[in-house]
């Protein structure tokens, strides 16, 4: 994603206090933050915010959280939200890396990884988010059997998730090698998707737990 | 694959019991049979075995078996044996279910399974190669760390497959969702996938292991 330098990003992520969490302090819990003790699914790098702004109007009793440390890409989404004005949708501007300030451990039901940067070079590997050091956090934060659905239209980085994945002992569902073809209707698209797939470019998708739920 | 009958087939397998075994009974073990110790490489549904064939020559010091239940794709393959004389190349006809009569526990180095019949229809997901009855055997049959080589150009084989393993507990390594355009240069390409791959369909890869080798 292209960056354009907004000087006045900050400031206006700092005035939406009911949208956006910029400092760990601010938040003492999510149930109080949003007033319900919904599930809670989270997006880390979530971009221009357009996937959780639709999935918090098509599931109203989900509260989502997207993560994102680029200031001047999350305002578009934090906009989106003072517009929208939704109840169940709010904004951390945080690395991923420091998903512990804002979470406790076992307490985010879901996590998406929509189209993420593909780091293609083997010397960034781990900044690649599905790099086991970030599988291990999210291990942390999610709850037993919590999934993570993880869309890209990256190849390499596909490959490369499905070997970081099941290298971690995680199981791999409804994995998807032609997504915008295939019979899975319950898609939502991110601004990124809508535009590449436009272009008739492959969506990948997969879906990844670290446990076995106990039911099989 | 489209079977033509050839009443002559069984005939003719039996008459060549230097390179196809048709009975358990025939078989003592594999390195009288060979003669080398070498480790042993087994293709399961060996088709008209070209890629065991290729394999065979590119490898001297590898000993290469092909497992084909019909005798009339079969006989394609050890005509080839017949022909150029291998050493080290030899075809079982039987079921992959009957595995179990062929080898011992942990005798088998790597196992191939080359573009197997896809079985699109849910109920008939336990005749595909990688279903967890299948990975079952698989796995008594391979040594520790012994790998799996998978490659087919079925899309919904691939993710069928990639979701077996990973419930099996495998881990992926080597996943190519596009062989042919991959960097990959060490591929040996069976009859079917040479067919393909002048269409330009897509040939999927991976390869998996029950088990974390002890070194990482």
């Amino acid at each position: 994603m292209r960056l354009r330098n907004k000087p006045w990003a900050m400031e206006y992520l700092q005035s939406h206090p009911e949208y956006v969490i910029t400092n760990p302090d601010d938040i003492q819990s999510w149930k109080q933050h949003f007033g319900t003790d919904h599930p809670l699914h989270v997006e880390v790098g979530t971009g221009k915010g357009k996937f959780l702004k639709d999935m918090s109007e098509k599931y109203p009793n989900i509260n989502f959280i997207g993560v994102e440390k680029y200031e001047s890409v999350l305002v578009s989404g934090v906009e989106k939200a003072v517009e929208s004005k939704p109840t169940n949708l709010a904004f951390i501007h945080a690395d991923v890396n420091n998903l512990f300030d804002y979470f406790k451990e076992n307490e985010i039901d879901q996590l998406y990884i929509n189209f993420t940067d593909p780091w293609p070079k083997a010397r960034h590997e781990k900044r690649r988010l599905t790099y086991k050091g970030f599988l291990s956090k999210y291990k942390k934060v999610l709850k037993n059997n919590g999934e993570i659905h993880f869309k890209t239209d990256n190849q390499g980085l596909f490959e490369y998730s499905i070997e970081s994945m099941s290298s971690f002992g995680m199981i791999l569902k409804n994995v998807s090698l032609d997504l915008h073809k295939s019979s899975w209707d319950d898609n939502v698209m991110t601004e990124y998707e809508e535009k590449f797939s436009k272009k008739n470019y492959r969506i990948y998708r997969l879906e990844a737990q670290f446990e076995k739920p106990s039911s099989t």
